[in-house]
């Protein structure tokens, strides 16, 4: 290979750079999106806060944007996918557990029989997250997951999860970076599932994802140190816990928010209160055609509340039915 | 002001750019650092981590270094600065609290008599803690620490608190960044009484330090979202609780870390065991004239087992009298 100088480096950026800044100025950055308001708000909004020397004007550094996972950036129904993902372990683990062919809620699991599983409510639901999601270290965790998540596929579409997600909001994410935002997950999901494929998926590296979490524990395994998953809730990201989880791991308050359900109020809320451009956007689940048709009444993904408050307050309302080309990467435009 | 367009911004940073590589190739990237062993050990571990097409090649999203803060970012004498920052604050709301003249550790920290105020324990540090950094808003309490940090003089130095952070180690966060890594602090210092200032003093986005954290909750006040300090201990960054912290708000291993006392121990083991090359740094306090000259009995800051096992391991140990030219940026070189 030829050496390549430094000089020559930064020409050959600034080549690519032009380059890029010329097609963007040409195509559309979010060619999945339809011409209408939802996309009309986006642009303004972006427009708005990346004009230097105007009121409006943000610097890069504020330029912190935080998105929900399940329903926002990917899909998350009949249930949400990770515990898809604690079903597999369940039936992955059960051969060294014989005990569970009598014992509830595995018995009923084990059977394929989801409804009889969560008849024990929350304390059943929390025993399966535990039992499969503690108890090995972290990167035994981030393996499982690895493994898994090219593996499995949804019970309903027979496709792996990760075609699952929204190209719309695959360009939108896209188009935020290269308008210099940081982007945030800011999920109810555990985040040490979802960091093993973020950055391959989403482009969000892990220490930009947040999410609920259980303790670990630090200890040396025979001069090695590890980090052990406890089976013991530590943090959940969900509602109220946002905007605390927010001001955790980041620091400073989003200038734009994502959300799709009543848990992401206090997000978008949080983010709307600060000084300055602010954009809050609910993705509203209108498609049973291409994807699934809910909201209020819900038992997963419920938008309520937050679908009153987004219209009383002005906040983008995005149809999926509606402002969505596609949905899915893989899918052939209508 | 002329319409400055992207190619023009392009040719300028281009410029900058050659300008900017050719300047840090005539000139050292570390003036402060003697020529001995630990400058040409940083300086080893960068090239080769950097040398793409080798086997010790990391990618740019794999370069993480964690940086301790009391002791190796700033000085840590007398008592953590931290703790000044509570005392002062006693005295500014003591007028606010009258019963504070006949009750400990209050009595005795409004005389001036520190000892006779930690005589209390931890329970008395605890309590002092929690009555100056909670009951207000997290943005309250950005600025009292804002308010404090540019008022505020250390009481042997009589200088600013930020004026005691070590040249050496702002060259050695600028180098590592200028070579692709992304610099996180990871202290026992309270999270938001770091955040503050860590990006004006150190180039550290607040979303980069880990620390300390007490509880905190999401509510509205008349209509308003605020996020409300606790009076409850949530997370303790220091020892085991180092890689704890760093695995929940990084979610991967650094593959270098600077610490300087046995509080760091536990993060240069996590750093150090993971594949591939690892760079882990100790700063020794051996500078009594300087600065302050302490390690194996010292109270705070105590260097004992650390001490040992870098020198087991064949960790790099900076001693600050012979390694630094200089200690503070406002000094002149010996």
């Amino acid at each position: 290979m030829r050496k390549i100088t430094p000089a020559v480096l930064v020409l050959l950026y600034s080549i690519n750079l032009m380059a890029g800044i010329a097609a963007a100025q040409a195509a559309d950055p979010l060619p999945s999106w339809n011409d209408g308001a939802s996309k009309k708000a986006i642009v303004a909004f972006v427009d708005k806060v990346t004009k230097e020397g105007t009121p409006d004007f943000v610097p890069v550094a504020e330029r912190i944007a935080t998105f929900d996972n399940d329903g926002t950036l990917w899909a998350e129904q009949p249930l949400y996918f990770q515990f898809f993902f604690a079903m597999d372990r369940v039936q992955a683990l059960a051969p060294q557990h014989p005990e569970w062919r009598d014992k509830e809620p595995y018995a009923s699991l084990l059977k394929g029989d989801v409804k009889g599983a969560l008849a024990g409510g929350v304390k059943a639901m929390i025993e399966i997250v535990m039992v499969t999601h503690a108890g090995m270290t972290t990167e035994e965790f981030e393996q499982i997951v690895k493994d898994w998540i090219v593996t499995a596929r949804h019970p309903v579409t027979k496709r792996p999860y990760t075609e699952m997600v929204y190209q719309p909001m695959l360009e939108l994410l896209a188009y935020l970076r290269a308008n210099g935002f940081k982007t945030f997950i800011v999920s109810g999901g555990g985040v040490e599932f979802m960091r093993p494929w973020t950055e391959k998926v989403y482009g969000i590296p892990p220490e930009q994802v947040i999410g609920s979490s259980i303790k670990t524990k630090f200890e040396l395994r025979d001069g090695t140190p590890v980090i052990v998953r406890l089976p013991e809730p530590d943090f959940t990201d969900d509602k109220e816990g946002k905007p605390v989880g927010i001001n955790n791991h980041i620091g400073r308050r989003p200038i734009a928010a994502f959300g799709n359900s009543d848990g992401d109020l206090q997000m978008l809320q949080w983010t709307a209160a600060g000084p300055g451009p602010r954009f809050c956007l609910y993705v509203h689940h209108t498609d049973a055609e291409r994807e699934w048709a809910y909201d209020r009444p819900s038992a997963i993904g419920q938008l309520d509340k937050g679908l009153d408050e987004a219209k009383a307050k002005g906040w983008t309302v995005v149809s999926m039915k509606d402002d969505w080309k596609k949905v899915y990467p893989n899918e052939t435009q209508r």
